[in-house]
């Protein structure tokens, strides 16, 4: 990190594609329903990652986060992901 | 599901709390700068659940997040939850 480069903060999401088998979603909503926690008509799990980029400028670190996504965090044949800059 | 109730979805984020170890998102961080995808200065993972739950009116459908949220989705000893309404 050199003296002019920012620090920005993602999130991603990452979750499985429409249509791609998600037995966790289910035993999750299988068991809030046998337990009588809420009526859940669907759950789905995914991922979540918070990232600090170290970058030039915005344009950059999102270039970056685009390039962190499709080649490590996400698989693409099963997953799609969602990143957006958070200020906190 | 009776004809009065409505189906609110949600988005859970569940993150360990700060200062619990992070194995997973340390291997993330250091897998991205070695392969020189990116700055990164620090890397969390958590997880992502999305909910549709059906119920009379928002406040219960809350009532019933909160509680599959504190009994169900997170450990509370290491992670902390929060959760949003979506519309889509």
């Amino acid at each position: 990190m050199t003296s002019e480069e920012t620090t920005f903060r993602f999130k991603v999401e990452v979750v499985l594609k429409n249509g791609v088998l998600d037995p966790q979603g289910e035993a999750i909503k299988q068991s809030i329903n046998i337990n009588r926690l809420g009526n859940v008509l669907e759950a789905k799990q995914g991922k979540l990652f918070e990232l600090s980029v170290s970058s030039k400028n915005i344009e950059y670190a999102i270039k970056d986060v685009e390039k962190i996504c499709s080649d490590l965090l996400t698989n693409s044949v099963i997953e799609d992901y969602k990143y957006y800059e958070v200020s906190e």
